[in-house]
């Protein structure tokens, strides 16, 4: 699904370069809705509508979006081009796409930003990290959201704590 | 300098693995200096001090702290390891230290964290665009500092224009 | 299966930052089994369970281990801390794990330790070796454990001679 | 000097990120004015100055330019932005820049360009190629051009045997 | 197909070093089979047909060849003595081939070209950018191809576009 | 089959590391019988038969071999602790092996000897150019040798042509 | 010095594979004098005295020796060749000689051992680890060398202290 | 020196890519005087000197040489062309040229030959080795060679003996 669930106008935009990456970037959607973080989601290509992500950027904060999430593979651009045209915080998703060599070039080409213009990177597809880091951000204001991520990092330690009772119990066979 | 010149209480805390990472972190200090944003800048080592950074990354929310700033170089394990103590933003700054294979080892130490716990990474070095990032995330919230990043943002333009300006008078020989 | 299969109390503790990474990490119990050296196997994640993991390492000594072989993948902390939270050997086994770059991340992030937290890394999903090392470390005053070790080495060899004489009567066909 | 010493209108334009590109990239310039080819020279940085680099860029085929050499080092998105907004052939010099990674992230922002907008990208700091390669492109229409890269190429050729005739005479001392 | 649709006589040769680069090459003649540019397309060994090869790169420009695309993978010489035979514009395609180590040593000995021969290089598998790639350096000069290559971009900036609206209307599912 | 067709005593003695490696290698014996160049093949482990590799290796002058072929993946230790062992040429095969990281490892171990002690180094998994080499080191004093590699290129020169002339008439559909 | 300062027989054995790895791995030495642990330091090297090296290894536990620390640079094969003629546990230090790519030879021909074989590796240079995780291991049934391993890891801890106060008192300039 | 210090007629031939590949280059040289092996030294660019190098190749065997020693940098292609053009062994030592990228793209356009045309490849600079692995091809045949072969390396083994004696009389100062 494209738009946030609820009404609430969107705080987060999740772009991407391609239609190809939405398998990957769903993700970032994902960890938004668990959190009930209002966001947008869209296509932007930083080489085939160029004039579309400067117009996207140039807008962000003034629609009221408070993060950028851009995910992109390859000569990854997205994430770095918006970041120029924005002083919103923009997290980078590397997405490890078919034209892409293991990753190595799209990560490369969000993190190595020059001086001036960051780029808040997180993992090869790691657009989980990217939701849960756009959350961080609003959290640092936002009372709820804080607590929202307390409650998910709370969740996380206890599906380790199953593991480890389940492997204590036996039920996974290590031979 | 390891204390913010304004008496304000600390917003960032800047932190690093070790005494000879100082001379690229302290260029996230002068970012925040030139933005007016009080911080604090300290030594915690994950694995020389293990303990300092637990009780630093379990009080910082606490303790008023809205962003960490974590540098680290080699098996860098400082930035991801106070991410996983905190759901403050965490922004790593990858060093390129003595003990580093070209920086490849402290990048992917401090990028590829796993999904539950991002890193918001910046580029190798990247310490000054940890300050802005730092920055643009307090200024999701706060217009003086939105402000502020819009004039340095301007400078930074003024001073690539000042270039083409040279080059156009033929001060620069590049014959 | 989780606990050692003699009720003799664990001298070996293998642990791993994720369930998944169990079916890597299981080759290690296997070898242990073989060399009858009892061990103990369980989960513990450096960024999800932090405080679990400080208690595993911190307590480690007294409750009688003498190794620990801590596996993990992607920016893989938990052998490195565990390590800066003990001073028994620890070996560090780095995992090809689904969120990793080709193995590269888990490599550099296990092996390059700074100066005074030692991990011993074995190769990329070498866990068999992680449990080899772990009894050679026990065979340095154990007769019996570096006994067994001397007959598993002879194994080897017969059954590369095997090889050589399937190849010798032209039981593979290398055409 | 930024000009072309001809009066001749520019037909090739050089532009790097920034200024401290100028050493490596006024190689492609002394190149275009050994071949007699008029060219103009600038700075346009993709994260500084993005406006202008969409002006220059789509005003560059009516302003009589027929080739485009772009220089960038890191993440080096200035190449694949300028191709992004003109049809003109752009040529990407990789600049191994003091914020890059042993030129591995330069290389691979300019090459690993997705399908529809390809960067034609030269060696790391390899100016002079770019230069030469603008002339060869000119030189599939100009006859003149494509005589004087003969005359380039059989200058080369020379320096090599000359080489050999010193060497013949012993004047190198390889011991 | 290996001759171009139409009777003009070709001015682009795609050559590539073994038949089973063809299904990775044959991207090129699609892609000027779509803007109407008259090609040719065959295969030349550098390694097992030298002489070929000379020849081929010698008589390229007396026959009324433009541009010359190489594709090869491995050791991928054939670009770039191509280009030490010809002064027209090669276009070099490193091809992940079998044999290739994740195309890192056919983009290297494709790219690395010394100071004097140039090979415009694109990503690893982009023959179809090597066919637009010789298609802009054509259009140059002529004004139909120029054209062609305007309205080819329209299209891929229209398809980004119908995906965009696909996604507005919910018709991708990203849950 | 692991001994030479021919009764005529080996020449070239192919040794490997692993029975695994023996899909990889056995193309270097295809092609030592193609050039009816008798040879022996077995296996040699220098980890686990470490005393049988020292034998094989000081004895193989005498027993009249006169190139020794060693294939090997991971810390592939096998070529060049064998180059160590006799002054005869010793080629070693770099195996992409399923313990070795892309075959990164297998490259710069067997590569990367110190000044002394060469391994004549052929492309990952080139088991084939190893038995092309070996023939060709037989070839610089045996004519009948230096005969059939001439006759085995232009076989392979042939191929392409058929290949070429296939194309021509149309019998690849490239689109 | 290359023989231990105490009179008590080594228990641990530092080996290297020539002169020049001396700067590098006295800092092993170095750590196992400060531990009070005796050892011996000699020049072993698998390619240019490979019998030495077997003699050696096939002493070394007899010998009284309980753990070698071997280190080597390039393609490092002195390390696992002793593993694989002993079952002591072998300690490689991935040494960057100057004939070393970057280091990257050195580790991975150390570190990608076979299953059976296992080498203990540390970080690229790090020979002071190397001796501590000697000490790690003699402590496992050593209380005094245990106890010194504590007070070691505690100067560790003071020393980051020191510096976090000097920074405090603004003895370091981070402008 | 570039010519042979006998009259004998040269049996090796050393060529290079370019007149600053000589101080690598000249170790093989060295090595086959030490080795009293007839050898001539010559310049031959496969990029600048294609023509050349195609005579150089081809009229080797009948000229009398038995093994061709070829080194170049960045895109490295003289060895395998060279390759490509006789039927004689060819020996590729990769140059750490200034425009070569830490060396790996010289390594991988050297190593990795499609099937059918070797290069006989030594590390990184390893031009004694290519000198050497040259004089084993000749002792395969050539009694006085071989045991040349074995006396130099005795000599390195005693150079190693000469080291440890040192060690052992506290000559070296490890501390």
């Amino acid at each position: 699904m494209s738009q946030t669930p609820e009404k609430a106008a969107p705080v987060v935009g999740i772009i991407m370069g391609s239609q190809s990456d939405l398998k990957v970037m769903s993700a970032a959607a994902d960890v938004l809705e668990q959190l009930r973080i209002p966001y947008e989601l869209t296509i932007v290509s930083a080489h085939r509508t160029p004039h579309r992500m400067m117009e996207y950027a140039e807008a962000a904060r003034k629609r009221g979006l408070k993060v950028i999430i851009a995910g992109a593979g390859g000569a990854a651009h997205l994430p770095g081009m918006v970041a120029a045209l924005t002083t919103l915080p923009v997290i980078g998703v590397p997405v490890k796409s078919s034209n892409s060599i293991d990753g190595w070039d799209s990560i490369l080409s969000i993190l190595q930003m020059p001086s001036g213009v960051p780029v808040a990177t997180v993992a090869l597809n790691g657009a989980a990290n990217a939701g849960i880091l756009a959350a961080q951000i609003l959290g640092t204001t936002n009372a709820v959201v804080a607590d929202n991520l307390e409650k998910h990092r709370a969740i996380q330690k206890d599906k380790v704590m199953r593991s480890v009772e389940q492997l204590n119990r036996g039920e996974f066979d290590v031979d």
